[in-house]
């Protein structure tokens, strides 16, 4: 039994690189489309643990990659803390309160019973998708970072600048922190609680890391990013969309790979990482759009020319009208691959 | 009489660089909203030129900037060419019909003929603007670059990831070259009759290039920004939002300067740039929500940081709920420089 991920994470040489895809569990595969349309919402989905066990393990029946991602949603944490969030169809998610004073922020809670309580079928779900996966498979749990989270908490759903969360850290920096204290405290809670029910690799997600600039990046998430990160057991990852200019910083930390999004050429991450650094990701979820050949053909371009530490992903969610085709196409390029 | 802002486009010495913001006519200004509140909607303001002059002096009243920006939209462009839009209150473009086939792509007319009648109103505008102007002061005319509207063009409107417009790129190529020719015809026409009715400065903005992975944006987009810079006569800007990949790329455009967005550093576009590029920006828009101490420190460290060549700008568009004082301490902060 060897798994492909974790040695890639650790370090050690590999045949070839492991593939999974970010969202792999989701709308481009038929068995999830077919499930979903037989419930009443995407919470009943994630708050469900033999329905999300079951969506995690379609992919790697369908498509054999890697790894399983457990199937969730980085807002699980502002809900957990006191903050409901709403999916709605078409248009994203959405916190009907949001927080707006220190009171709010005094309101939440983030102990590690209360955590673990609110979050069960998480850790139910992680428990009993590790039971159905194959010993080879790694199985993946993630969590939002706390910039990512706060972000969503103060603007109350997406957005195309989050200017209300960037003003909420220039004009309330106090509270800024204490929010951001609180968030990374439920989410140490939360992923060693995931290490706990089976976790084998913890992702950390800052999505919305792009629309800071270097300066708040490094006073309102870099701390606890490095907090978190260092909190873990297992092999983790970190991926900060859109925060290339942070990379040199990123090398310091004790995650085990570093995500790139498709913006990064692998070049340029290698100037900026040190020797060796394993990066994940991230090949254009666009091509995926393409021709079979073509999708190969990159693929085999990128692996290359990051050239070994390297697990192989897009350099974001994969896009939920991808061709299956395509999908196949890619994990099949990387399969294919000898280093 | 000495204009600043062209000077340091020139590459002459300037005893401090010039200021101006992107979106500086608009909704920070209290005039700017007493006028908008009396009219039917944003695009009665653009297409009439007395009106569209007297928002393009305004900032230049209220805030003594070096220079005016006429007020357009980057969209008066698929308008001309036949593909008409809207601006929806609160959620930005949107566009009727979009582009679905060859044939669609066929029906745009690119001519010149076509679009100087098309878009009369805008030159009309930038003759009662220049006439209006001091004379120590610059104008500025400006368009969108080929990508960036075809991507409105293609995807009706904003979104998050403009996956159906790359979808298009790499699915339909041809035709998606066939489009981008079009879309440099017009712009190119529009450009050159902006110079012809006063324009002195033309920026042409990518706002969506940090959308494309390097591949796509080396096909798709330089050929094209290439042509459009070349065929100009007057000092040029460009803007290439979320584009930090392609910077050593815009470094042998003929454009006088490269705009750069506020996750740049200052440092680093140094190292991408050849010794001596002007760059425009490129402070968080952010940082204008906060103190005004802060922000004349923070607006006076990037100055010095980029250490000449430098024509001080937002990494972005002023967000319209920032505060006027705000926008007054970042304008004195540069006006009150001394390289």
């Amino acid at each position: 039994m060897e798994k492909l991920l974790v040695k890639t994470l650790n370090g050690e040489s590999v045949e070839r690189p492991p593939v999974w895809l970010m969202r792999q569990a989701g709308r481009i595969l038929p068995q999830y489309r077919a499930l979903r349309a037989s419930l009443s919402g995407f919470k009943e989905l994630v708050e469900t643990p033999d329905l999300a066990a079951e969506v995690t393990l379609q992919p790697v029946d369908e498509l054999d990659v890697d790894a399983a991602i457990i199937f969730s949603d980085i807002l699980v944490i502002p809900e957990a803390m006191g903050l409901p969030y709403e999916m709605i169809k078409g248009k994203g998610p959405h916190f009907p309160r949001v927080i707006e004073s220190a009171a709010d922020i005094e309101a939440l809670n983030s102990s590690e019973e209360h955590t673990l309580e609110e979050l069960k079928y998480v850790f139910e779900a992680l428990k009993k998708t590790r039971a159905q996966l194959a010993p080879e498979k790694t199985l993946i749990g993630f969590s939002g970072a706390p910039w990512t989270l706060l972000a969503y908490m103060l603007e109350g759903g997406g957005s195309k600048t989050f200017s209300k969360a960037r003003k909420f850290l220039v004009q309330e920096p106090k509270l800024a922190h204490e929010l951001l204290e609180k968030l990374s405290q439920s989410i140490i809670h939360y992923m060693r609680a995931q290490e706990a029910a089976g976790a084998e690799v913890l992702q950390l997600f800052d999505s919305w890391a792009g629309l800071l600039s270097p300066k708040l990046y490094q006073e309102f998430a870099m701390p606890y990013v490095k907090r978190i990160l260092d909190a873990l057991s297992v092999p983790t990852i970190f991926f900060a969309k859109g925060a290339f200019f942070m990379l040199p910083e990123f090398d310091s930390l004790s995650a085990n790979a570093i995500g790139l999004d498709w913006n990064i050429r692998p070049s340029f991450a290698r100037t900026q990482l040190s020797k060796g650094r394993v990066v994940q990701g991230n090949l254009d979820p666009a091509v995926l759009y393409g021709r079979a050949d073509n999708i190969a053909e990159e693929t085999h371009q990128m692996i290359r020319a990051f050239g070994g530490s390297h697990v192989v992903n897009l350099g974001h969610g994969v896009y939920p009208d991808t061709p299956l085709e395509g999908v196949k196409a890619f994990v099949n390029a990387v399969k294919s691959y000898q280093y």
